[in-house]
């Protein structure tokens, strides 16, 4: 017999084994790159946050599988995750500080860092190589390796401005930059890695207390909500000499006659040809907002405070859910009309929704149900619904080729 | 010792086996879901053509390695690949009716079927399910089972028009359709999927001969090129009800004043903002179009007839390559001031280039050097160049996560 058929006849029994016995034996298998498991690519895989326990599940989208669940990744309560360009790992951004990075083949927590005391978001450069965390405690941002998770560098907020602040609002942005926001020191945030150390531009935000922020799809303007006043921060990343401009006067607390429940986060921003798609804030309505000119350009009246406002990928429709109390259910807007769809009830407590790539499907985690649910986009019903334990945040592997996410 | 621990000991013997002794036994291994192969994401995976030799290759991005080398795939002259949703399979569409699956991960060639004497390329549906091929022999569309290949539905020309017409612009639309046109039968096709037998809604071309076509990024504008006359035909898919509509009508072969040396793909106009590059028909420029009016707004003279013109994915560059005899040459342009940034000569026959999918760097076939070259789309330098054999068109993962690719 050969070495190469002793090999494969060796391999068709630990095969015929490992289907026998399950595949339990592959969680504890050490972490190599050459290892028994399932093979499968991985365009159609996600992670959803189980925050009351500290796990996540990974999911598999086309077959609507729960393939793995990992615990012990902390205090889940608003995490984020972005995942390495090739869509192995998920880097998971804990409220406790910590950095989790799990491989979602393996099913494995790969290592974890507690990198700061509260840290509130993060991001993964365009050519996969550094972890950015924004952090509330101790302020500033860390940068880590995104291989070992090794500190990089630490931009500390005090030794840079002479003043402590906490940083909000981590994207990354063309050029292997990322963008962040000082919410105490009111400043606007452009880290470029490819420089040795990291240099960071530094803008003022024209407006007191950024509290999040988005990035266009283009990569090119960089939008920081206000906590201490209305309107907002623009940063035209094609044009950053000509500093801050201040758009949108009319969006933020002060326009709120009911009281607010919640502020909305600006990732639930949806760009739609010239228009953006914005959760008013305390108010019962989506804002369109015209890209050309950053002005209100429509407002349409939903059924509650809106918390997300998601764009399906082609852009035809938007999926809005809703503070508490009104947390039961979800619209569907026509983006080109502004009529609603229908209006769903997929449970108790909707937290997030994450579209399919070329946005066929839709799942959406209902907390208090313990259940995320597919929707069919098309004809606006549910497929199916899988068990998780009070889900929150959804994110698919597509998010590792798109700009920002 | 526990069962356990027995599989585990007995991996780690292959393991160390394989590292050994090399992974050539992995490509002799049987083909099942559970087998001994290199674990990888395949999010930054690629396929790029050899044409000549009938053979593909499969390149990791990240690190610029060839991973495999895959023959007995035909004749590859004008081939195109399309993805699975999970990025694990490539499906090759051959100029001699060839629809080959490949299996990027472990490098084998799945399956192959000639199911027809000359296509012109295919798609894949948004859930995956289906491959639709355009032929030119005998004409129509053929649908398979993305996973079997085995066919699912012959949408034949002749029994639906009456008359055999090539068919051609082959593109996945949202709601798990494809479009298609007939070049003789001046028609534009809507195909239902979701329905059995699959619908199909027919649209006069308004034009003489459809040779290409695209679809915008949103799904929403299918648009063909007309061979029989100047101009073009667009579908607006949210208006199917609206019919065809012509815009353009300076664009065509009727503008040449020097001879034109090939008809430029459809496929290479890129969607930024409000407009599209696109590449003259004739002559030494590249064409801005608004795609709110649809109409010429600016013509931007470049080195030669221009072929593909690909916009970086943040929208801020389009990268240019030209027709013989000027293919040694590639342009970088500006879109915000229309300048050229760069001319960049990588080599002998430039045919295609591919960007990461956050544009970092971008891939350049040169055929008759047999290379293909990495820039870095920041400096405009070249990083490396990878062996290929008569390199043509190149085809990263990140397709499968976009409408109409």
């Amino acid at each position: 017999m050969t070495v190469s058929a002793s090999i494969k006849k060796t391999f068709e029994f630990i095969t015929a084994a490992i289907l026998a016995f399950g595949l339990t034996a592959c969680a504890t298998a050490p972490q190599t790159d050459t290892q028994v498991t399932t093979l499968r690519g991985t365009g159609t895989l996600g992670v959803i946050i189980e925050r009351a326990t500290g796990s996540v599940l990974v999911v598999e989208q086309r077959s609507h599988s729960i393939l793995h669940r990992i615990t012990g990744l902390g205090d889940l309560s608003h995490a984020s995750v972005v995942f390495s360009p090739d869509e192995r790992y998920a880097y998971v951004f804990g409220r406790d500080g910590g950095l989790s990075k799990v491989d979602v083949l393996t099913g494995q927590l790969v290592r974890r860092v507690i990198q700061g005391g509260n840290s509130i978001g993060g991001a993964i450069s365009a050519d996969g190589r550094l972890i950015a965390v924004s952090n509330y405690e101790p302020g500033g941002v860390k940068l880590f390796d995104a291989q070992s998770l090794d500190l990089v560098a630490d931009l500390n907020s005090q030794a840079i401005t002479g003043h402590p602040s906490k940083t909000v609002g981590m994207v990354d942005a063309p050029g292997n930059v990322f963008m962040a926001a000082l919410l105490d020191g009111d400043e606007i945030w452009r880290i470029h890695t490819d420089s040795n150390p990291p240099q960071v531009d530094r803008y003022p935000a024209k407006g007191r207390m950024p509290y999040d922020a988005l990035i266009t799809p283009d990569g090119r303007y960089y939008i920081a909500g206000l906590f201490g006043e209305d309107g907002m921060s623009l940063l035209d990343l094609w044009h950053p000499e000509k500093g801050v401009q201040r758009i949108l006067s009319e969006y933020g607390k002060g326009e709120a006659k009911l009281p607010v429940y919640k502020m909305p986060h600006l990732e639930g921003w949806t760009i739609v040809g010239d228009t953006a798609w914005v959760p008013a804030v305390g108010h019962h309505e989506v804002l369109v907002i015209n890209t050309r000119t950053w002005t209100l350009q429509q407002r349409i009246p939903v059924y509650s405070q809106p918390v997300f406002v998601m764009g399906r990928p082609d852009g035809r429709q938007v999926w809005v859910n809703f503070a508490y109390p009104d947390n039961g259910a979800v619209q569907v807007l026509d983006t080109e009309t502004g009529k609603i769809l229908r209006t769903l009830e997929p449970g108790k407590t909707v937290l997030h929704m994450e579209f399919t790539a070329k946005g066929d499907e839709v799942w959406i985690s209902v907390r208090d149900d313990n259940k995320v649910c597919v929707y069919d986009t098309t004809t606006l019903t549910q497929k199916t619904c899988l068990p998780a334990e009070k889900p929150s945040g959804i994110f698919f592997t597509w998010r590792a080729h798109r700009i920002g996410l």
